[in-house]
Parts: structure tokens; C-alpha cells; sequence
């Protein structure tokens, strides 16, 4: 009886780390409600994100500009995105224990995973490109460029978590999405920096421009030094660095775009027949 | 030898409930092809859709404008999208068993979740919505705005099916899909009623918007009822609720519109040179 | 003891070949580092496409108009897709072994299934359209088409490799994936061809157009006759089958393309204001 027991064990084990069937959500969910410090980091983002969207939509209601709405539209998916991902992971469905490989600080143990927090950059982010691409006043071979490649950047970061075959992989998946981003921040810059002072919204742009290069280095940092990475910081401490790293990085960024843009500045307008489909 | 079995049995049912493998697929379409009902359901799209792409490349082989060309491609591939869903459901591809959480009125007990034909939504149902704005000659900024909602509503839906955790967090990813719902229900009733009126396309729209509105209002209706929500359908009577709905929101549509667009009404051709890059 | 040993490596295999875990991606890691031939395959594909990417980045660096930029950037997206596709299936992240179902040749054997290669084809091919329907001058609505059924070509591919209910289905998947491929075709050897006379790039099209449809019919024909299929060539085989392809279908065309783009021939230019969000 005793082998018998050790066997089950040993194998509900191996299926709890290794599927995402009914067992896996619920332990996820218990272990995120059973730390207060992990789940407040994902409510604070819930939170944010929904009055957000309310404020947007409250300020944006005499908006009639095409070009300026699809500046407030690109903010509002973001945010969409942004609260739907953490909801995601609030609820347990995507997020998994996954075992790191040798050579990894907790190596032999599981690491909870937030692969949804990843995915949900992975369509957030490009929307804040477009956002920013838009207020700078570029062109849409460059702003299809910036999307690429930060989506590539955010592909490359989750292929990384989820790599448990050898730790040298781990962190080549990590360095070609600093690699992407690198050209990302090139592009935001210096290319569209000078399309800003072009168009004249300089002013706006310099701010988006410092918040986003800093926030979205700050994610390769705690990527570095997070649980999933050197391991230098807790669980709950990645999630709280990646929280407040994402209200910088979405929701500051939106909100002050929101502000200048509902004016409707003259150098945002792009008259009324602007992506007419007639 | 008996506690032996048992120990395989037990572990061979939580590896088919979770896990992609051979044995799930295997189960899953023995159990389709067992329930002439169930079958029929899907065998009625995949011949409908067919067909109907059939009729398309028919009546649209004199079409040169490359407006109206764009709307009959938009029907094109929303058709051709839900017939690869359909033909992944039929082929237990896109199909699980899946644990309900406590509190739901089948808990303890799997349910076969057909997660592709929202998977096929996801990608067939913003077609329709392209086709539907360029109908209504409306701005590619609502365009793209009713594209992204309709593509988070599905995901939305996805996600509360998927949900094992908890029957609340099944409950507020549902709601999460009928508040996107609204946004897109928003934008067809009055924004481009609106675009219509102006562009001329009023009576088509008006027929359109009708005919949409009430089928998805019809998917919400069968996700609260159905076998994933309350229950009180079976699985056959869920999934015959959605293909007749399919039917309706997306062949219909698809339909009606092609027989409009086909004679290139002045109201639709936008001209030789209309989204050239040259 | 030894029933128990006996169930313990039953249900190990099980699991092996139907999770993603930790062993699964390990195993698959060893089994790719011990088959010089196959890791050759991959390791291949990286390194042209990573110098492939250098080459292209120096020889544009002088390019400034907006539509060539545009050309050349779609090469560099689908080199990137390709490189960071393989550094997926190096790392073991994006291949199974996989079971086949009855009346497979290989049927009760589990087969290596590169997966990831296929989802590389999904985002990198699509760009390979962009570009040529870019040089051949089409209209956005045909390439949203080309692009749209490529991915649908990929997607029907993926779905057969995947099947493992069985063997009629794998074929009706693949059997899609080909109707598919002959849209695409069509496409691409009559409007595309007859747009590029008018275009005035007919020389450069037509090279492309017949490296592009040779190398596609290659993969229909590696698929049939590859592990996955009828099973005539071993995995090796038809990993390097697949990689010699991939050099032709993306590498050769986004080269020959640069070549040309590089230059900015009157044929290409857009202008300065071509897309422009202003």
C-alpha cells in the first residue's frame, strides 16, 4: 500500500505541475489568495485599469476627430487588455507552476509563472506604440515596425519563462527580447523623436518617450532579477516590481496622452475625412 | 493486482480530462460521432459554409472594384475561418473534457467544452464587422474599435469556459464578454446607423444590423443557458443553439451582403485606384 | 515490485509525450543534441537568418523613402519570425513527440513533431506576401487576401500534424491546407503577375513569383512524403527538407528583394507622404 501511495503522489504531483487542468487552477488560485501581498499587486492593476477606462470614456465623449479617436481608442485597448490579463491571473487560469531547469537558483523546485501578465503585453504594448507613434506624428511603416517588434520582444520574454529544457536557453530567449527591445527604443528615440519635433508636439512626446524607454527597462531588470530569472526577489516582490512598473508603462502613458488629446490640438487633427473607408 | 488497476484507471482518467493527447482526441470524437445529434450540428455548418463559399466565388467572379472586392473578401474569410473550425471540432482537434468548478450545477462531473468554435469566433466574427463598417462606409478608426471589442469579447468567453478555479471567476469572465458585447452593440446601432445614412447604404445596413444584433445577443443567451453556463441545455441542444446562430450571424449576413455588393451599387465602389499602394 | 515499476514508466511515457513539462522539453533537447544531422538543420536556418539580418540592416541604412522602407522591413519581419522560430526548436520548447494515430505507417510509434516551425511559418510567410505584393504594386485588398490565406494555409498544416484521432482527418486537414496554397498561388502567378507588368516590375516579380511557388509546393510535398506524413523520409530528413525550403521561400526572395529595394528604383518609391499618419 505504501509504494502504491507514493506512486499516486509522485504522479499527481507531475500532472499539477505540468497541466493546466482543474487541480493546477485551484492550487494557483488558493496560493495567490493565501499571500495578501501578491494578490493586492494583481488587484491594484484591476483596479487602476477600470476606473481608467471610465475616465477615458467619460473625457474623451466630445472627442470627433477621427485621428484623435483612434489615439483614445489605442489607449482604451490597452487598457482592455491590460485589466482582462489580470484578471486572468487573479482567477488562476494563466499562471502555472512550472519547473526551472539545472543551473537555475531554484533549481529542482517550481516557480510560479505569470505567463498571462505576458501575454497580456504581448497585445497591451503594441497599442501603446501605436498610441505613441500616432502623437508623434510618423509614419505607419515605422509604427508597424515599433508593433513588431515589441510584440517579437514580449514572444522571446514568455518563450524564456517557459523554457525548462537547459538554463543557457533561458537566457537566450532573454537576450534576443533585449535585443528587440533595443530596436524598439532606437526607434522611439531618435526616429520618431524628430517626426515629434516635425509635427510639433514635441513636448508631449519627450514625456511619453522618458517614461516608456525607462518603465520598459525596468521590465528587463526585474525579468533579470525577478523569481524567474537570478531569483533575487521573492515571488510577490516581482509581481509588485511588474504592477508598478505597468501603471508607468500603460497607464501613466495613457492618461497623459488622454489629457492633451481631448483638446484636440491643432497638431493631432487630421480632419474629418481622415481613414475614411469612402 | 485490483489496487493496481484502480491506481491506472484513476490516473488514465485525469490524464484524459487534461491533457491533448492521443487517448482525449480519441474519446472525444467516439463521443461526437456516438451522438447523431451532436455530429449533425457540425456536419450542418461545414456543408453550409461550403457551399456558400462556392456561391461566392460564383457570383463575384465580375467584381472589379477594389472596395467592393474587400467586403466580399471579409465574407470570404470569415466563411472559411468557420469552416476550419467547424472541421476541428468535427475532427476532436479542438475539443475537451473539462472539469467544472463547485457550485456549477454539473460539478464533479466533465463537460465537453467545444473551445474551437469560439476559437473560430474569434477570427471569423471581426470579418463580419469589417464587412458591416465598410457596408456602413464608415472610418477605419471605428472599424478597427469594433474589431478589437468583438475579438475581446470571444477571448473573454474562451477564458470563462476554460475557468476550472472557481464558478465566480466563470461568472465574471462571462460578464466581461457581455460588458465588450455592449461596446460593439453600441457602435453597430448607432455610430454607423449613422455612417449608413450618409453613405446611402441604409436599407442593407439597417437589414445587417438587425440580423447581427439579434444572433449575438443569441450567443450570450445560449453561453448563460447552455451546457457551460446553467446547464439547462444538454450538449447536443447547446450545440445545435450555436450553429443555428452561426448560421444566421455569419452565412446570412455573409449572404445578403454578397447579393447587395455584387451588382457594385455607387453607393460601395470607391474607385480604381482605392487602397493601392502605389 | 515490478507491476509497479511497470505502471510508474507506463504512465511516465504518457506523460512524456502528452505534457509540456519539464521532462517532455529535455528529452526532446537530448534527442535533437544527439542527431548531429537534425540539430545541423536547425542550427542552419539561425545562423543564415541572423546574418541574413545583419546584411539587410547595413546594405538599408541609406533608404529613406517611406514604401521601400516598408519593403525592406517586411523582410526584416519575417527573417526575425524565422530566426526566433528556430531558436525555438533548438531550445525544445516548440516540438512533441507526438502519437500518431491508426493507419499512419509510424501508428502505436510516437513521431518528433516540430510544431514550432509550422507557427513560424504562420507569422513569418504572411510578411513574405506583404513584399511581394508590395514590389508587384497590387492593392491592399489582395494582399490582405494572400496574407490572410497563407495563414490559413499554415494554420490547416499545424492542425493536420496535431491530429491524432485519425488518419482521415490528418488528411482532410492537409487537404485544406492545400486548397489554401492554391488560392495563394492563383493570386500570386495571375493578378499579382499582371499588376507587376503594369507596376513596371515585372523582372524582379517574376523571379520572385517562381522561387516563391516552387518553394511552397516543396513544403505541400515534404509534408506528404515527410515523417509527419506518409512517413518516406526520416526525421532528419524532412527537418532538412524543411530547412533547405525555408532558405529558398524566405532567405533567396527577401535577398534578391533587397538587392533591388536598396536602390530605390522609381518603380517602388512612394514618396514622402506615403503613409503617413498625417
Amino acid at each position: 500500500m505504501a509504494i502504491n501511495d507514493t506512486i499516486v503522489s509522485t504522479i499527481q504531483n507531475s500532472l499539477l505541475s505540468s497541466t493546466i487542468g482543474t487541480e493546477s487552477q485551484e492550487a494557483v488560485l488558493r496560493y495567490v489568495l493565501d499571500d495578501i501581498l501578491l494578490a493586492s499587486s494583481l488587484l491594484l492593476n484591476i483596479t487602476i485599469a477600470g476606473v481608467l477606462l471610465l475616465a477615458i470614456v467619460y473625457l474623451s465623449r466630445q472627442v470627433s476627430d477621427p485621428r484623435v479617436q483612434l489615439i483614445l481608442v489605442s489607449g482604451v485597448l490597452a487598457a482592455t487588455v491590460s485589466l482582462s490579463s489580470y484578471v486572468g491571473l487573479f482567477s488562476g487560469l494563466t499562471m502555472n507552476f512550472i519547473n526551472v531547469p539545472d543551473g537555475h537558483v531554484l533549481s529542482g523546485d517550481s516557480v510560479l509563472t505569470m505567463w498571462g501578465r505576458y501575454l497580456g503585453w504581448a497585445f497591451a504594448l503594441p497599442f501603446i506604440m501605436v498610441l505613441m507613434g500616432l502623437v508623434a506624428g510618423t509614419n505607419w511603416t515605422k509604427i508597424i515596425t515599433a508593433v513588431m517588434f515589441t510584440f517579437a520582444m514580449v514572444v522571446a520574454n514568455i518563450a524564456s519563462v517557459l523554457t525548462t529544457s537547459n538554463i543557457t536557453m533561458r537566457w537566450l530567449w532573454f537576450g534576443l527580447s533585449y535585443a528587440f527591445f533595443l530596436v524598439v527604443a532606437y526607434i522611439i528615440l531618435t526616429d520618431w523623436a524628430q517626426d515629434a519635433d516635425k509635427t510639433g508636439t514635441e513636448d508631449i512626446y519627450t514625456t511619453l518617450k522618458i517614461i516608456t524607454v525607462i518603465s520598459w527597462f525596468g521590465f528587463i531588470l526585474i525579468g533579470a532579477v525577478g523569481v524567474e530569472g537570478l531569483a533575487m526577489l521573492d515571488v510577490w516582490m516581482t509581481s509588485w516590481g511588474y504592477s508598478i512598473l505597468d501603471v508607468l508603462a500603460k497607464y501613466v502613458v495613457i492618461l497623459v496622452t488622454v489629457f492633451y488629446a481631448v483638446d484636440e490640438p491643432e497638431e493631432l487633427t487630421g480632419g474629418e475625412e481622415y481613414g475614411s473607408t469612402r
